[in-house]
């Protein structure tokens, strides 16, 4: 695909990311918080600059496999780094490194944060950081493809880089369908987490934030408190049940949507993701219990940790770095599980681990009958060959570049439970690790250029790997072409 | 096959096991040790069950896959669990466990111990501990398989199962041959390493067990403070390099030895084994400097511990639990990365690494271009399909036994980095780890039971994974086929 067919896409990408600003303008405005100029010049200058770009004249083309990746890699970047403009006009982050940090992390749902008292922000500013997660949680360029003029071809290529898990479901033949059926779905589940905690006396600003925090299983919090500013056993319950609903593959809503929920019940990876959390729970709950004064206590704590690691959210409602150890190696496990494919959540997916626990018999009965054919099935059908390479070297190349990483930002001589731990949230969009970026902390404890290396791991984390490098070898390919 | 024939070569190897402890007799008669009972005794019942088993009458048959697999699986245990009587019967040891802790420790060369003064073990069990390091090394049943009668094709299912790496060399058309071959290269070198430490003045019994601990890339010292006991640069050096020497594939020297020197030197995985030796010595140097007196300190420590480190033989000079956050990590990477395959060390084999960098560029060449073929080159060839299947599952399957481990003994309540590195040192059979299990401690901070789980998770390393779960999914099987 040429160079002006590219910028173009862009633009469009930029205009939509300027309109999903004006919310944050409108908060900004409501709450008198100083900062409308910043925030309202960055949306003006965003507009300008995605109208021109969309505007470059370039022919009608057919995309190809590498270019949805590179656009998709490219967007994101230039999302977070125009949204973190207004982040840094506020003031309130030490560099413009930090606030990119922040944008990323919202953006990719992540949830680490640099800042100690996110209430300083602005609340403008602070909205923005948390509207970042909704957008970011369903996929920014899925959200582009329901108002951007695209063929059906094109926008394939861009989901398949955007949306995560082994393969990209189509819901409907058209992308332009399912994205907006998905797109009402999250909006719909959205909408429910708001009420029931406006209902459990939250306040409509904090409410919004944690709904959006929630629904893309993100994890920021409006304060530095966090849940213990509602100390409700209410809002703690709606939270975590529905961080396990975000956290679910979107097929079995759409399903049931359509009444097919015999099928919808067939999804494997799903009993799986309910069956992880059922023994973490359990399992936690009975190793915090002797320091709690009740077994109810004890679960409260459990079940809201669990669902806020497994879905890669990240709230906390206790120091869980202060448990005991079987209770911290669950946590970091699942950390790496993470939710379902075709969720809001991150990590390495649970049919990714389903696929690799299965290969693992199958290639022990291989071996024990050579002649044994070697097949995978998930949901009772049996595994595209392809489905199963791309997934294995997926596994492989994660454990590489979670080493790789954790050795790069060692030099800056944090611990070793710290260094995997940031690495391990960062990369599966988590938000809190263990150490000294436990639950009570942040990122600040790094300098600048671990901070901007992490933003690139949560980039690549939630992008999943391949579209991130497709950048850097283009090049390299384009000329192999001109040959 | 049938079970009779299982006992029947099982005897053998039992009876191979009595007569490779003889030499320990001889050691403990020298020194006058008062364990010469003990040990005679513990031979001459090996000897009389060897005996009365290799005499069990079976039908000559073809062994299968599968029968390699259980036959090398149960032979290690076995001579694991004999091989630990004469240490229990020596009083050092607190349990029976602890001493089959110890034994599999030296079978498997991972050199982790329990034991916080070895020197109080008398000379004959010592002279054991350390003599199974060598044993193991190279591979028990490689070393059968030169004095057993047996068929080729049946030798060859049992090497496929004990060899290390991807895929088992036959350097010979026949089996027989080729063990003699790698055990004469291994006992050549061995011999000129104990020549170059007795030059060093290290002591006759010293130098044995440094020999031995040396060539199978072992790691057990025959005393508590270990080469500070020496306090050479001569024999550090002598061992560092021969260190590096064992864990090049054997294919390498035998290559050499034939005058194909040429071929020798395409082997690629030889040559980013050296490389990650360089990188890891050479950064670490850097990074320690500051805390030491001269860049050649410096460089002594580093290219020491980087030696015995990606080897997996696990000596140390220094507390590098000690060392900058930096080094440690490095440290860490190379026990996953482990020497090269076909050589006598542990770990993840160089060549798999190498295996899956090179596949994650060409899934990410496919990606680009789905027309594109993936094709995986090593040494100049096309990695065959299968090999690159098995590695790929491999390197899934050893993360999730790393996580699932470590999430097991967690139950011990040691913290995380203890835990860990306690996993990844048995499993790539090293030895020490970091925190509380570093150079300078010992296994037994554990609890029984978390020992015997992490002997078997050495025996698990050692034989790659698969031949362990055939004992358990062997009932099963059989029972499909008797449907």
């Amino acid at each position: 695909m040429n160079k002006r067919k590219i910028i173009r896409t862009l633009g469009y990408i930029i205009l939509t990311l300027g309109f999903l600003m004006i919310p944050s303008l409108i908060v900004s405005a409501i709450y008198q918080d100083g900062d409308s100029f910043e925030i309202g010049s960055t949306i003006a200058g965003t507009l300008v600059l995605g109208f021109l770009m969309s505007r470059v004249k370039a022919p009608e083309m057919k995309m190809r496999s590498r270019d949805g990746y590179t656009i998709v890699a490219l967007a994101w970047l230039i999302i977070c780094l125009i949204g973190a403009i207004p982040m840094y006009l506020s003031g309130v982050f030490e560099s413009y490194i930090g606030a990119f940090f922040e944008m990323v992390s919202g953006f990719t749902t992540t949830g680490a944060s640099v800042l100690s008292n996110p209430e300083y922000l602005p609340h403008g500013v602070g909205f923005w950081r948390c509207f970042s997660h909704w957008v970011g949680g369903m996929g920014v360029l899925v959200f582009v493809m329901m108002v951007a003029p695209m063929n059906n071809e094109n926008s394939m290529h861009l989901v398949k880089a955007e949306v995560p898990g082994p393969t990209a479901g189509k819901l409907v033949p058209r992308m332009k369908e399912t994205s907006m059926i998905n797109y009402g779905i999250y909006a719909f589940l959205t909408l429910m987490c708001f009420i029931l905690l406006l209902i459990g006396k939250v306040p409509v600003y904090d409410a919004l934030c944690l709904s959006f925090g929630t629904a893309g299983t993100g994890g920021f919090s409006p304060s530095s408190v966090g849940f213990a500013a509602y100390n409700s056993y209410y809002v703690e319950m709606v939270v975590s049940v529905f961080m396990i609903l975000f956290g679910v593959n979107f097929n079995v809503y759409f399903l049931i949507l359509i009444k097919k929920v015999k099928d919808a019940f067939r999804i494997e990876e799903v009993w799986w993701y309910f069956g992880f959390i059922a023994f973490s729970t359990i399992t936690i709950m009975a190793n915090i219990m002797h320091t709690l004064p009740s077994a109810g206590q004890a679960f409260r704590y459990s079940f809201f940790q669990v669902a806020s690691i497994i879905t890669t959210t990240g709230f906390a409602t206790v120091d869980f770095n202060q448990w005991p150890e079987y209770s911290k190696h669950v946590l970091i496990l699942l950390m790496i599980v993470g939710a379902c494919s075709g969720s809001t959540g991150g990590g390495m997916k649970v049919c990714r681990v389903v696929m690799v626990v299965k290969s693992f018999f199958t290639e022990l009965k291989h071996i024990m009958d050579p002649r044994h054919i070697s097949i995978v099935r998930l949901d009772g059908k049996k595994v595209e060959k392809e489905t199963l390479i791309a997934t294995r070297v997926y596994v492989c190349t994660y454990f590489l570049i979670i080493c790789i990483v954790t050795l790069l930002i060692s030099l800056n001589n944090q611990d070793f439970t710290t260094n995997l731990t940031a690495v391990l949230s960062c990369f599966n969009n988590i938000g809190p690790g263990f150490s000294a970026i436990g639950p009570m902390s942040n990122f600040s404890v790094y300098d600048d250029w671990v901070q901007l290396l992490l933003s690139l791991t949560m980039l690549t984390g939630r992008l999943e790997i391949f579209p991130m490098f497709m950048i850097f070898s283009r090049s390299s390919h384009e000329k192999r072409l001109s040959l």
